[in-house]
């Protein structure tokens, strides 16, 4: 069911690989409730993926671009500019990799020119993207930016390693540019931490299933879906969440306030027979 | 503008004293985006309020109840599900009062009597809708319950009082039963922590407008009004934040997360000359 | 071993019972440290615990008080000024208990006379502490006082019930105490979130072994035990730590800040052959 | 006065530049408290401080390194493994600077090599450390490292720019190292979180002083001092404290905790005639 919540509003979505993942999800919402997109992503993920297919889709268009690189980003910001006709009102982060998880290195075993890439592409790349927005002034008032986050930010989840790190940076990114761009701009920026949920990037963390299965039942609500994640994010691009900015909102289904359900006692913790 | 984005959803809104309350706009916003609603206060706010203004303009009834009353409030709630021929879902508790803040008491000399008053009036009260809720099985599945507090539920301001303990019970009960109605039946439960408000309950608190003031340079978008606030609980009622639960939402231009603002360097540290 | 630590400082420990007690190994250990106590309980839990037994062995005195009776507190203040022949340094608040929780009744179907005893026992007894403590003008310059406190303060912990809004309430109270305890006596006030320990007072609370071994699994260094809790509570009552105030320090073997750990993955959730 | 409170420990202190600095604190205290230790600094600090003077007083020796360099990390392990004749006990990690805060660059103008680097000296480093501890096997059961970190993690602070975000990436780093450190060896791994203090490294922050004043305002108990630092850092490093990890401990005189204090009220904020 469609409302026109964003109907004349206009933004960037980064990181739709395939329809798996959330930002796919995100795009389809926000123009079923009347945006206008830009899709972006890396030539490689372009190429691995299927966005063009979302493209089509959501009648938008692919500007490629790779968000650890300030050039390509200030070519992307000045392409939406262009393709808007002006400044536009919200962009979704949803980007994130470590080679280190990929390449199964421990957490006590890092290798540090990894954990650089980790750090500039999960993390740094945010800041890049808000510094480019800011310097060219690309955002209307009461503009929107969304970054995906996770809980281990918070709390140490065994397996996911460096990518904790980054998110906790990306969390901290987003205070720190908030700060500034909201008194300056009136412009928000929050981050939303998502329930972990089965896209092709999630694939790469050891024991996803279980985490899965483990979170979902530390859910009182259940986890939530990529789908549901988009609902929840059309709402901080709507003009009904102004004043909501700086925060790490948890999308989780209850899971960040939940220290023991009956569920999990039942089916993990109880004696079996 | 309006979206439908309650349609056909039903609630109960507690404490729309006058046009100040936040209550009072929650009503007109979710009236405005659809929803039927039921009116509630306790008979002396409604008698020297002017909730029946707001009944006729929301087309809805007014069913008084002391929410400290368990009878009360199955009183109402049993009216509701009549009125609206069947389950509900959403219901809004904004009530909160401190006889030692309003006799002006200091927190280091306390009336015990009157400590109890705060916090059955401004917490356990939110026990006694949800149990009735709960017990009367009257929201529908999907359903969602918010509740209005405060930041010095986490942080100590002057002059709050046995407010602040009162509101940390109050979230405390959001996560607490949250975690139960979650999981069996679906309903989720989040408080929103708002800015300082100039509504008529506020005005009993000392120095008010400065911790106004201050506040509104501590965020970085400005304090959130009362009508902001009610854009933002709309979309805490939608079906667009459904895996939102036991959550304390910050509702406050920022405030939360600014540590020190270049506003408030200028106007309250910086030297004068 | 000792150090020393505690040497010319004098204290009131509330709450032991027996040597299952957090309070008894505090005040074991406290006295080891050098420090003279009055130890404090209620008439009935002297009755029916061994206090005598460990006053005997403090060569301590005990000083019955209901914690919830001003008049009683009042008393044993001042008893405690003319035992020690001046104004003491620390105390001890251990004191909690739900009747709700006693009489299994769920936290759907909570018994409001209960609930406002579980808040006067556990909650409201720290302020009716503080209020007397600060009227009677009775801690020194850089006094501590700490509560005990449980994670279920922020987190919902299935079967907590009641005494989980006691706790939020009572870490809520230790801020707003002690913002104005600190600012015009220099004295502190903290609360410690200790592990679940398999006190006689926990043995009220259902599954209570089955909380306390998915605690251990999911806390890195294992859970606290209430031997080391003490020894914890010595380094907050000595001069080391007298710029901490208004902290709710988590002495949890790091269960805290975990998400996910190696152990609670292999014994709970790894699916067995 | 001292306790032996650090009897027979080693460790190793990072950071001391000269005696303003919290590290040279720390490392006269845990010396007087009875450990033995080796200080260690980069080569340039070494030369532009007064390290060998502490290292006199407190009979130890000075053993260059580079906290970014993995190599110079393996080697003053190494070398403290000789020097105390076997495995050791504490490490304090007192390591930060942003280029961008001493070239003045505004958040929204950084530069990305910069940053790069204040990542690497401020957080990466802390990681680096701990994966050489971990992988020589150089603490003791029961040891305890600590680093020192600022509420700039948590909220934003008007100039304190990218070092924020180094400190919350280090304070992710304690948990997810602790996590593991914990589990497999029994090392704690903690944060303090330290009020603003006048160290020569504090000084490249522009308007510390104001910072600091604000700060000492909003604390109840004025700001902690370095000095004071040191003192709450020995109890972290004694075995009085050995189940509390993965914590960031706010060492702030309750700063984090005030939201308004009276004393902010009057000197700031308050109408002056």
């Amino acid at each position: 069911m469609a409302y026109n919540l964003l109907k004349g509003k206009k933004g960037i979505i980064f990181g739709a690989l395939n329809d798996n993942s959330i930002a796919w999800k995100v795009a389809e919402r926000v123009v079923e409730e009347g945006a206008e997109i830009v899709l972006t992503n890396t030539p490689v993920s372009i190429r691995l993926g299927t966005i063009n297919t979302l493209a089509e889709q959501c009648n938008s268009i692919v500007i490629p671009a790779d968000a650890t690189n300030v050039e390509e980003l200030e070519n992307l910001v000045d392409k939406a500019l262009e393709h808007f006709g002006g400044k536009f009102d919200f962009v979704l982060h949803s980007v994130g990799m470590s080679p280190n998880v990929r390449k199964g290195r421990a957490y006590t075993d890092l290798d540090y020119s990894f954990m650089d890439k980790t750090l500039d592409i999960s993390a740094v790349s945010f800041h890049k993207l808000l510094q480019t927005l800011y310097k060219r002034d690309a955002l209307n008032e009461w503009g929107s930016v969304v970054a995906l986050s996770y809980i281990a930010a918070e709390r140490a989840f065994a397996g996911y390693s460096d990518m904790a790190d980054a998110k906790a940076m990306l969390q901290s990114i987003a205070r720190n540019f908030g700060v500034i761009y909201g008194a300056e701009r009136k412009v928000r920026i929050n981050t939303v931490s998502q329930s972990p949920t089965p896209t092709t990037a999630g694939q790469g963390i050891s024991g996803m299933q279980m985490m899965f299965d483990f979170a979902d039942h530390m859910s009182p609500l259940g986890n939530a879906s990529a789908s549901e994640c988009a609902d929840y994010i059309v709402t901080l691009f709507s003009d009904f969440t102004r004043k909501v900015t700086m925060q790490n909102l948890y999308h989780d289904g209850g899971y960040s306030s939940a220290g023991l359900t009956e569920r999990l006692i039942t089916d993990y913790i109880a004696p079996k027979e």
